[in-house]
C-alpha cells in the first residue's frame, strides 16, 4: 500500500529512521559495557522489541504486568518489570510469569518484598529484585543507601528472591554522587551490590561518566519526538513516529482545522511548553497547533507562506510520542511512500 | 465479584448515579420538547448507549465513522455523525452505514458536500446533512448564514442528500443571536430551516431559552467529571466514573505515589487550571496529584490529616472523563460494593 492510501488519521513510522534510533542507542551500551533493556513502553509493540533484542539487546522493560505478559507472549525471555508489584491477583499473575521467563522486578519496600517473597515460595518459583532508588525524582524508590541494605537484608531471608542491584530512573547527574555513598555503604556492611542499572533516554548523556553502571533502560529513544528534540536529546531528523492527518475544515484564512485531536496525539505535552502548541507540522514548521478537541486539532497557520485546503495532509510529530502510541490500535511502518508493515499495539492500555 | 477484589488501576462507573443523570438530562429534553441525541464519544460503550435510548433518545450522536460503526453493530439505528466527512475510503464505510441506518452527518463545506453527493448518487444510499455553524468556537463550521444558505442550494442539487438543519457545537449564548439572523436569512430567501441542533453538556442552562432548538447533543452528562463541578454544571456526587487506584510507593513522609498515571488518568486538564492536578481524590478531598507520569501518579498529602500506607486503594474522579475513558478497554460498572456489568468499551480508539 502507499502512504497517499492509508485513512487518516494514522501513526506511521519510518523504518529506516527507527532502525538507525536502535542501533546508534545499542552501539553506545556495546562501547560502553551496557547491558542494554529498552522499555517497550513507547512502541508496546512485540516485533519492535524483537528489532531491539536482534540489534543486541539482553532484554526488555515494562512497567505494568500486562505489558510483560503481551511481551512474554511473543517470545521474549528476558523481563524487568520496573514497578512495585502489589496485591494477590497481580502476584499470581507474576508468579506464572516468573515460571516462563527470567524475571526481574523493582522494589522499594518491605511491604512489597513481603509480597513477592511469600508468592514465590508459595508458588514455587524464582524472581530478581532490583531495589529501586529515588536519586532525585521523588515518585518511587528508597530513599537511602541504608533503606536499600536494609531490603537486600530481607531479600536474604526469602530463599526464591534474588537481589540483583541497585536501579534508578531517571538517571541524573545526581545519582552518581547517591551510588557512590551506595557503594561505600554496602562495602562497610560487606555487602555486595551485584549491578547498577540506570534508566533514561538520555542516559548515554550520563551513564558512561558514572562509576558503577551496568545496566541501561531507555524507551523514547527507539521514536524520539518533540520533547526529545526541545531537551537536546535528538533532532526533528530522528523522530520515527508521525500522525498523518488530513485538513477538514478552514474556520478562517488563517486557521486550520484537522482530523487529529488529543485522542489521537495525546494532551500530553511531555517537555513542551504550552505555548508551543500540541505537536510539531512536519509541512509547515511556522503552524502552531494552538488547541487540541477529542476528535479535531486547531491549527493557527498564519506564520506560514500558504495555508492547507480541506482535504490535504500534514504530518505530526508529537510532543510525547509514548502518550500518542498508548492511543493507537493500530501503526503503520513505512519506507519512503510504501507502508510496510501493520502492527497492532498490542501491549497498549495495559494498565494493570 | 466486590469491589475490593478488583485489580488497580480500574475504571469503575457507578450504576445508579449514571442512571440518574441519563433520566435527568432526558427530563430536561422532554419537557422542552427536545429530541436528545447522547454523544457516545463519552462512554464508548454499546450497552449505555442502549440505556440512553431507553430513556428516551431518538438516536445516538458519534464523532468518526468508526465509533458509528460499532454502534451500528451493536443495533442502533438513528446516527448523526457530527463531522466532515472526507476522502474515498471514509466515504465508502459511509455508504456501507447508510445503507443500515438513519443516518445525518454533518457538513462545513463544498468540498466536503460534493464528496458526500457524489458518493450518494454512486451508491445509491440516502445522508441527511446538518450544516455545522460556526457560533463561536471557530473550530469547525460555517462563519456566516450566508454560506449556510449556499450549502442548501448545493445539498438541492444531489438527490440523495437531505438537509435536515443547522447545528452547532458548543452552544453558547452568542448561538442564539447567531441562528436569529439566519432564521432571518432563510426567510428572505424562502428557504426553510426545518431543525436547529446544539450541542453541549451546559445545554441545559441554555438551550430552552433559544428560539428554534429541536435537538440536543450531550456527551459527558452520562458521567460528568471533575471539568463539569468546576463549570458548574453540577456536583461531585453526580460524577459517576472513578478511577480506582492503589498505593504503590511512599516517596517521603507527606508524598504518596499511585498506580495511575498519564496512560490512566489522561493529561487532559479539562476546564481544570493545572494547579488543580490531575484528579479529585474521594477519600482525600485536600490531597493534589501534581505530577503524573505514563504508570504513576504523584500525590501530595500534606494538606490532610492522614496519608494512605502503601496498599491503601483510593479513587479519583477525573478532570475529563472522555480522554479517561478513551484509554481504557474495560470499564466495570458498580452498584454499591458490587461489580454488576463489565463493559468492552468497544469504540474506544476509534478515531478514523
Amino acid at each position: 500500500m502507499v502512504l497517499d492510501n492509508l485513512e487518516t488519521p494514522s501513526v506511521i513510522v519510518d523504518l529506516d529512521v527507527m532502525q538507525r534510533n536502535i542501533e546508534a542507542m545499542q552501539k553506545y551500551c556495546d562501547e560502553h559495557g551496557f547491558d542494554f533493556r529498552p522499555h517497550i513502553k513507547t512502541h508496546k509493540i512485540p516485533e519492535i522489541a524483537h528489532l531491539q533484542l536482534q540489534a543486541g539487546a539482553v532484554g526488555i522493560t515494562c512497567q505494568k504486568i500486562g505489558e510483560a505478559e503481551v511481551m512474554a507472549a511473543a517470545g521474549i525471555r528476558d523481563i524487568l518489570i520496573y514497578y512495585n508489584i502489589i496485591g494477590p491477583a497481580k502476584l499470581e499473575r507474576l508468579s506464572r510469569l516468573a515460571k516462563r521467563v527470567h524475571l526481574s522486578v523493582a522494589v522499594d519496600s518491605s511491604q512489597v518484598l513481603q509480597g513477592l517473597g511469600e508468592m514465590t515460595d508459595r508458588e514455587n518459583c524464582r524472581i530478581g529484585i532490583f531495589i529501586d532508588c529515588d536519586t532525585g525524582l521523588h515518585r518511587t524508590g528508597v530513599r537511602t543507601p541504608q533503606e536499600a541494605i536494609q531490603l537486600v537484608k530481607e531479600i536474604q531471608t526469602y530463599p526464591n528472591l534474588e537481589f540483583r542491584g541497585l536501579s534508578t530512573f531517571p538517571l541524573k547527574d545526581a545519582s552518581g554522587s547517591w551510588f557512590e555513598q551506595a557503594l561505600g555503604a554496602f562495602r562497610a556492611q560487606g555487602l555486595e551490590v551485584p549491578y547498577i542499572s540506570a534508566g533514561s533516554s538520555a542516559g548515554p548523556k550520563i551513564a558512561h561518566q558514572l562509576q558503577g553502571i551496568r545496566g541501561l533502560v531507555a524507551g523514547t529513544y527507539v521514536f524520539y519526538d518533540r520533547s526529545s528534540v526541545e531537551i537536546g536529546l535528538t533532532d526533528l531528523d530522528h523522530c520515527a513516529a508521525r500522525v498523518l492527518a488530513t485538513v477538514v475544515s478552514r474556520p478562517s484564512d488563517t486557521l486550520a482545522t484537522i482530523d487529529a485531536g488529543s485522542k489521537t496525539l495525546s494532551s500530553d505535552f511531555g517537555y513542551m511548553k504550552d505555548g508551543n502548541g500540541y505537536g510539531y507540522v512536519v509541512e509547515y514548521p511556522e503552524a502552531r497547533i494552538f488547541s487540541l478537541s477529542e476528535e479535531h486539532g486547531q491549527i493557527d497557520f498564519s506564520g506560514c507562506s500558504r495555508v492547507p485546503e480541506v482535504g490535504e495532509r500534514i504530518s505530526v510529530i508529537p510532543n510525547h510520542v509514548c502518550a500518542m502510541m498508548n492511543l493507537h490500535d493500530t501503526v503503520y511502518g513505512v519506507r519512503r511512500d510504501r507502508v510496510e508493515a501493520v502492527w497492532d499495539v498490542a501491549a497498549r492500555g495495559k494498565v494493570k
